[in-house]
């Protein structure tokens, strides 16, 4: 093979927990990139956030997430002030702070993704008030959960503004302690993780397992039972 | 990390509103490779047109859109009529041209989007006149629409000549002022906004929705209320 | 912006019919990445020939066809005798060989596409003896044919031997001179167009319509009316 | 055409069979990289191992499948001692160690996959013990398989576990010696090849006919026989 045979990540951010803040931007940017072509993150919906110590790091509200370059990226302290705004004039900071910022205060997570898969949002209407599943492999990658124990994640219903669904959302996160995520009902789901790896890992188990219930519904099994009577 | 590890979008046009001729001309390339990619652009149809002030951009018919270069981009006054050809020889002209002409005119619109993304198309044949939906977080991202509002689109009948839907599609723009879009039975959709981005974001907001009324519907659940009772 | 904003595609082969032989090769490298990529030639299945004048360029068989390159590719003449061998040793001409001469011959085609795409092979399922579509727009794209046309594709049986489909294939092209394409049950189409432009966009078209075949009989609508009563 | 338009492939190892130890590494990277993208390892979950002569080459446990590098590779004998552990510091190997050389020293394979694809997952579910199909051209990709063969897949239950899959994952695969594949119940599949083109080759039909199944089930059509009655 010749010198093209080299193979390069089509990413370039390695698997790491520690960050200096250039590469948190940069980060931010390219998991926005890669969220927006999995479905998570159009009309400019969705979105990331990753905490750096004690540095937050935050998107811009209503821009194109594919887009995004290092310099929109907003510095948050933990209380959610900004600390440093973005280089790039006119922008303001995500309408997801307040729910993001429970993520961190009441999980200490890493990070926290929004998204509006359209099966973790078709997922909400399937069931009333949480969302079950048992009797799947992919369960083994959330926190602390084994593949035949019955996950269950809280819906709550959605409301004309986005910040009005800070109450509900802190209320359901110490609801459910074992569940990492809190689906919006019509509208999608948060979800957390100790770091961006983590949260990542977290978010692709649950939206597996959002578009399995929703298959399985479509074939006449029972979502809550993974598809096994 | 090595200098690898500075992130760069796949996409380089910035979030900008102000373009420079030769900027508008790779725009328009770069979003027909971006939609084409999405199923929006496949087998020649499809596109896109951005005005740049009075100078409206825009492709050739019956191209691969994927494949668009700049010096196969034409140039259009307000009034619609050619005022720079493009560098290719043998090009013609969108047959869109007329269509989008009533977006620019009646709407005051930066930039039209003409899709026959397969859900659009769908979600025509699931409605007698009017696609209508509510209950979804997705409705907010349309220009002056909330989540839990009853949105519509008007449905017009398909016709055999591209240029034969002008006149019902003014009709359409003109009866549903609270509509970005409108939808063409049995072929696709034309979706507008106010620059490029927001029409792209317009475009995004709209084919969730009808990607969700026809999953809705395989699910047995009531598009028209987003899937609540 | 910067030098970065300028866009360039990401296939390289221009829109043009005129070929040197070395382009012809790197094109069928290009077609076939991109059919693996759209599910078209997964499990090394599936493939592009293009004639260039006189000389016919076409795959080797049982390849991974997203990986092939310029010197994988045979040289034949019009009666399909291999009149330049590919410098990769080892290599045999493609079992699809005498079903591309068929288009080649009988409707002086200009490339063939075989396809196993998903929908392509269920469609073929949902019928039996012809796929028959109308009120479709993507039925503009087929050569000849208009959005309210009753369009039909011969069907023919599937054979343990690629080989063997020959005589039905010519029979089913001479018994349906309007259509572009040749369906088998269970396995996947032939499509054909005067140029790979041309082929390119019927296959996209009839993928397009296959699909929405399928998903119209799933929604609980006729295919063959297209989806209207 | 200018020099753009000479076509490079986006995967760079070429179809060989031998390879140089750094071209394995790297391979496995790639090819992780490529599965993900696929959908059949995102999580952390799934992988690929390769076999050069008497060294096996073996992803690292719980990381992110697309983002691994050459140097996060292990070297293990045939007996599955780590003969050289990754450059990279603090990695385990992968849980699937036992079962992938299970598919190593019951058929001298030159490469297992492991896949969570979703099709893969609900297609255990539509069958009790064995996935069944016949009357599918993808079936001729399965070494020693004619498309209109009966062909059988073993479904084994899933455990807590993924070692304790060992014992089952033997028994099946010498109970079913014309299957290249085992399935777990709500798990996924395990699939070999005599190397890595011909694992991907029979990875990516196996994946196709689940789809197949899935759909046709969805269509009201029979998938143990393919859709034919």
């Amino acid at each position: 093979m010749s010198e093209k045979s080299v193979w390069k990540p089509a990413f370039v951010t390695r698997q790491r927990e520690d960050l200096t803040d250039a590469e948190a931007r940069a980060l931010i940017c390219e998991l926005c990139h890669h969220f927006y072509h999995q479905g998570w993150a159009s009309g400019t919906g969705g979105g990331v956030s990753v905490r750096n110590g004690e540095r937050i790091f935050m998107a811009p509200s209503g821009v194109q997430k594919e887009r995004m370059l290092p310099e929109d990226i907003f510095v948050l302290n933990r209380e959610g002030e900004v600390i440093e705004p973005p280089q790039t004039p006119g922008l303001k900071v995500s309408a997801c702070r307040p729910l993001f910022l429970h993520a961190y205060t009441l999980r200490n997570a890493g990070a926290v993704i929004h998204s509006h898969g359209i099966y973790a949002m078709l997922a909400t209407l399937l069931y009333e008030k949480n969302f079950v599943i048992t009797n799947q492999e992919m369960l083994k990658g959330i926190e602390g959960v084994g593949a035949f124990d019955h996950h269950e994640v809280p819906i709550i219903a959605n409301t004309a503004y986005e910040e009005e669904l800070t109450n509900s959302l802190e209320e359901a996160i110490r609801a459910y302690p074992k569940a990492q995520a809190v689906l919006v009902k019509g509208h999608g789901v948060y979800i957390w993780g100790r770091d961006w790896m983590h949260a990542k890992a977290q978010a692709e188990c649950y939206h597996y397992l959002f578009e399995v219930a929703v298959k399985l519904h479509q074939m006449g099994l029972s979502p809550a039972h993974g598809g096994l009577a």
